[in-house]
């Protein structure tokens, strides 16, 4: 392998001292990304580390604009006409086209380039102060200093700060696989759109009307690419056919309109964390099944093909177990791939009042749950926020969408405010849908034969969106590592996954 | 009532001019503190004021350090034999002692003069910048400048601070009600004993180490008076013979070992917050009764006489429901002076991950409840964990004392982290103790026919520290209002009920 790439190497000079276009060829293509990635490794980290030390909360007005400016005129010096789409004061939609003569097809690229809020006491750098370690933190990995031009870098190093994984690891592999395509100034085979979103971590709530407004800029779309979420946690890269859909709501539950001393009304008053965990108890049984009302009826079935597919995928179950500190997994070890078939309700947080040194002797006056719900495909999110809603009033709750008053408070003996979030649908392509085969072929040039096509991912991207301007099949092409850390507190990527993006992209770009 | 104060003035002159002691007379005492504060109230608000703004979180070691001092300097002031006791780096005993010729007795009080630590966030003014109102903020009471020497105040008048009420307010009208005494020289008729704890809100942890190595300077105490806690919620003055213990753990219960995206895994990771929510729910039914075996088994039953005691307390149910914006209470609206006679479990608190807009797509490491204990009399502190603790394990979980390592979470599927506190044993004192009559007495000239003999405060004092040195009665004299906003923001006093502190301290000092 070593005396291959050298071998390639040798033979880029050779055609960068010709300066001649080549004709895409997808082979070559990977072969020269790989040589790229190895000889560019330290600057291609540095250059990602610059784009990672800017904050990405989409919340950050000033800095998510930041990031679409130094964004957007990283492409543009890269051959694409961009444009920073805007939508009130919502963060920019970035948007890019590069024109191939003889064009097989028009690509469009989604990737996202805000980021979940971070809580910097939790991280063990802060968070947009980019560091590198020789591996997972957690495996007890050291810490390196950025690498100097010509360092040799190993595939197991990770580079730690907000977004380096999701899911501005993406944009840092399409720019290397531009750049090295241009070394050897190898001609793409498609049209390339780029589509990037600058607050999917809210949940993207200006997307559709973006996308509704600009939609003749769509018009020509043949294949959607969506680059987000990990690999498999096999380790084996992967495509993917589908995602799960999201929603969620936060339920208060009151007790005195005041915290009251746990002495003087302890026994009396009522405690409204004892009620909450009570009406929790009631959604989810021990069995780890949703008790409620017509949860599960919505939810596509799945067909012999797609039982066929998962039962494809890699066992990983028993490795994650152990990779997570489990002893044991919801439903009796239900194996992960079909579990992610389900409709999923997720607690995401608990708060009443404080807990350890900060706990006082208090009855507080409300508990609140922050619940998630993962959605398949056929299911309607505020449907199933309907259900959640009914389940609630069975247990005898009245639901307001504000703070109680005084008279609702002497009123209901069990009040239970809802606060909703909005949502996105679950999306599955079929995958037998047009193009795919090219796109499959092309990719196990980068991927080899370790590529696995999943029918469905567990995480949930904006898709649903796409679907309403467009009839083009929606595929995710994944890069980030398993263990990234993904949402929380130290979130990193792993120089090896970079380096596959890199290639990958590279596959795509001159995909046949 | 005007003509008769008025009278109680002119007299006052003529008695200051002979400056001659007088014999202690209760009636007397408690006419001439009337008087007192009506000419002194402003100037007594403001001293209360500046001794408010001493920040005195137990934990916060110099500020508590600085309140011993301050107060301790007071008392020096009118006569006491002061002494700052040490132990360790604990915040200090205040001790004083008043030595009064031919004293009938001598009588320990009992206050402490630290307070609960502050959520500032949550004060409607900075905990420790007292602030006067027309009447309680929650009742649209109005800002008002601090008074003017001769202003005239409005006993509904409330003045806002931590410890106001909870428990700095015995310690200005006890130093008003010294000073209303030596205006006509009346003597004491008991030697006065000063007993100021600094870290009650903490639990007390050294006050037994400091009594008992202190054992000879209490060997004469002949009644112990506490002065802490709310009159009656009915706004009756009373004399309270008993306190609930308390004590309390948190238990923490364990989903994986970091947090994880709740699309990739969801369904398939257990979610800690689901299991706390059903451990609690087997806690405490639907008919708000303790689950837990044993729960109820110890507590000392109660005689007839003890029926007889709470049947004659005012009923104040349905006012506190309204108070509080309650439908209904516990256990199908039963009484509350009942219900203080049972133990108690309470939530203080949950917590896990975040909710709200700060909560993320991530299934949590963990989710905290801080569960409080209260005890009646026949609980010991340390059995009644034992029991929780029981059930925790009857409910299959296995009990850990620190952070579960690898091995521990791959053992066993369901964890839970208990932390202990210590805690208090309840205290209850026969109505017909040794002096109680007396005591009775000279109280009824403060609190006339009003005055309430309760057999049960819901709320805790470290009074079985004093049990374990001394047989002296124990009895609970509290001045503060019930909606005083204890342990909780916008904690105040009233000033009425800081008035009747200083005639309840004016009798009690000269009592027969």
């Amino acid at each position: 392998m070593k005396n291959w790439s050298h071998a390639v190497s040798v033979f880029l000079a050779g055609v960068l001292a010709l300066s001649a276009p080549a004709k895409a060829d997808p082979e070559f293509a990977v072969a020269v990304a790989r040589v790229y990635h190895k000889e560019n490794g330290a600057r291609i980290v540095r250059e990602f580390a610059d784009l990672l030390s800017l904050p990405n909360d989409a919340a950050d007005s000033a800095n998510i604009n930041a990031n679409a400016a130094a964004i957007a005129a990283q492409f543009a010096d890269r051959g694409f006409r961009m444009e920073l789409l805007r939508h009130g004061n919502a963060p920019p939609l970035i948007y890019g086209r590069r024109e191939v003569r003889g064009a097989k097809r028009t690509i469009a690229i989604y990737v996202h380039y805000d980021g979940q809020p971070t809580e910097d006491a939790n991280w063990t750098h802060p968070p947009f102060q980019p560091v590198l370690y020789t591996d997972a933190i957690a495996n007890g990995g050291r810490r390196l200093a950025m690498p100097a031009d010509g360092a040799r870098l190993n595939p197991d190093w990770r580079l730690y700060a907000r977004s380096a994984a999701d899911d501005k690891a993406p944009i840092a592999a399409l720019l290397a696989a531009l750049d090295a395509l241009k070394t050897v100034s190898l001609d793409l085979s498609s049209n390339i759109v780029l589509v990037f979103d600058g607050e999917e971590e809210r949940g993207s709530p200006n997307l559709d009307d973006y996308l509704l407004k600009h939609k003749n800029k769509f018009r020509d779309v043949d294949l959607w690419l969506f680059c987000d979420g990990p690999t498999h946690q096999s380790g084996r890269p992967q495509l993917v056919f589908g995602v799960r859909g999201v929603t969620g709501m936060d339920v208060t539950i009151y007790g005195p309109d005041r915290g009251l001393h746990s002495g003087h009304y302890g026994n009396w008053a009522p405690g409204p964390g004892w009620r909450l965990a009570r009406l929790l108890a009631s959604m989810k049984g021990e069995n780890d099944r949703v008790l409620i009302d017509g949860f599960y009826d919505s939810g596509e079935k799945l067909n012999v093909g797609d039982y066929a597919a998962i039962a494809e995928m890699p066992d990983v179950d028993e490795a994650l177990r152990v990779e997570f500190g489990l002893a044991a997994t919801e439903a009796g070890n239900a194996s992960l791939a079909e579990r992610i078939m389900l409709p999923a309700l997720n607690l995401k947080g608990l708060e009443s009042a404080e807990v350890g040194d900060q706990a006082r002797n208090v009855i507080p006056p409300s508990a609140t749950a922050s619940i998630g719900v993962r959605l398949v495909k056929g299911n309607d999110p505020q449907a199933m926020l309907d259900l959640v809603e009914a389940h609630i009033r069975k247990e005898g709750y009245h639901i307001v969408r504000e703070e109680p008053d005084a008279a609702i408070r002497r009123t209901y003996p069990l009040i239970a405010k809802v606060t909703r979030e909005g949502g996105y649908r679950a999306v599955r392509t079929p995958l037998d849908a047009p193009g795919i085969d090219d796109l499959v072929t092309s990719l196990r040039l980068a991927a080899g034969d370790n590529l696995i096509l999943n029918p469905g991912l567990g995480g949930t991207l904006p898709l649903y969106v796409f679907e309403d301007i467009s009839d083009a099949p929606i595929v995710i092409l994944p890069i980030a590592n398993f263990d990234n850390n993904q949402h929380a507190a130290d979130e990193n990527i792993r120089l090896g996954n970079l380096f596959y993006g890199i290639e990958a992209y590279a596959a795509v770009l001159t995909m046949e």
